[in-house]
């Protein structure tokens, strides 16, 4: 936990904030914090800023936070993924939080079960405390949109435009000659949102229909990886061209 | 299962291969093969092929397998990580084969619990058949190399030279301003040596001393990952800098 990650009601305008739970065990144990230190404090979807420690009590923090002027930027980068099965989804919340994504749009596709789609892992009161988790890790405040959509054609001709109106759209293909790294938005606050398939791979309708809707088709050489794998190490590659800029 | 591997000892001079056990129940349990088709094999540390079924029957496939002539290269990567507590790390070893790399280099630091060594996560037992499934997954026969060191100070004045005697060293430090990308090794079989700290980080002598024996910092921006999700993404921009040569 490199960041206590506050609700917005719990940072009342003065900045007083009392915490109880696991972020003052966390405080109490971990960080072994005494009155007068100070610690890293954010608002979810708010800004970033310090708490200084006023008192320490069994199980109990007191917090004075100061708060910066601006939120962090929202990442630039949006996640299109087919969903994985429920034990691989359930690791990879807090995974796609640190690495910062603006939104996760998760779907169907023909090589996903339909079940995966009946698990509380797609539950607000289940992923939302898994994506603060990779929050409080990477120290970011912003929680990633998710929209879950269970017919992806419907998705991707209907849905899509509104979700991502504009910015470059990459489609990770192990076929694909260009590397992840090779393609880069437009203008320094371009967007991209990347589409990882699902472990066996886009099937032939669905690749076409993401390249009719814009999608330019990505590599990352021969190997196949596991979906969550392949999520974390696709992100560090579009992350990276996208902060480089255009090539 | 993306390759079926298989010992050295398992593939006789005729190519005549008789599975049970798991490789034969994913055969028929999973891609449903029946007799004349082909399926993807490999030797441990040896040439890849296709091996043809002769017959299925319960639990049981008999295989005719023709390999290449070459095994595949070594990854040019090599990993040098920090130890991480046990559950990270028995999730690391398949991600980190399938990513690819010669060699994990496995090491104590100030911020290692002394305790994670003393886990049967460590032994070749409990660690191989991991490695296996990862290289199952991004078909690859190559067996990474493991070493485990106790002592970071030994290892990085006494031992690494044995161990990565020539090639570009690399250490990701979230304060560094080279992004993890940036750098290249010389020439195109040139080797690159990826050191990955524990979650707290290197203390300032560890970085010292990796600066001292040639290592230089890489960066990847201002969010700090878990362990297991810094090394995917660490992995990932290093091969593509790697594949892609010297910018």
């Amino acid at each position: 936990m490199n960041l206590i990650l506050l609700e917005d009601t719990e940072a009342n305008a003065p900045g007083e904030v009392t915490l109880t739970g696991p972020r003052a065990a966390h405080l109490l144990n971990v960080l072994r914090v005494e009155p007068g230190q100070s610690v890293r404090v954010g608002v979810l979807d708010g800004p970033c800023g310090i708490g200084s420690v006023r008192s320490v009590a069994a199980g109990v923090v007191e917090l004075h936070c100061v708060f910066d002027a601006e939120r962090p930027p929202t990442p630039r980068v949006d996640l299109l993924l087919a969903l994985p099965r429920p034990k691989v989804m359930r690791r990879l919340w807090a995974q796609i939080a640190a690495m910062g994504v603006g939104q996760i749009i998760l779907t169907n596709a023909e090589r996903v079960e339909r079940n995966y789609f009946d698990t509380h892992v797609l539950t607000p009161e289940s992923y939302r405390p898994l994506l603060v988790e990779g929050l409080q890790q990477s120290r970011d405040t912003r929680v990633p949109r998710v929209s879950i959509h269970r017919q992806f054609k419907v998705l991707v001709e209907d849905d899509l435009d509104a979700l991502f109106p504009t910015g470059l759209r990459l489609v990770a293909d192990p076929a694909a000659a260009a590397p992840a790294g090779s393609l880069a938005p437009e203008g320094p606050g371009g967007r991209v949102l990347l589409a990882v398939g699902p472990e066996g791979g886009w099937n032939a309708f669905e690749t076409a229909l993401l390249e009719t809707h814009g999608f330019r088709r990505i590599g990352m050489g021969p190997r196949t990886l596991r979906s969550d794998t392949a999520c974390v190490a696709l992100l560090a590659l579009v992350h990276a061209a996208t902060d480089a800029g255009p090539p």
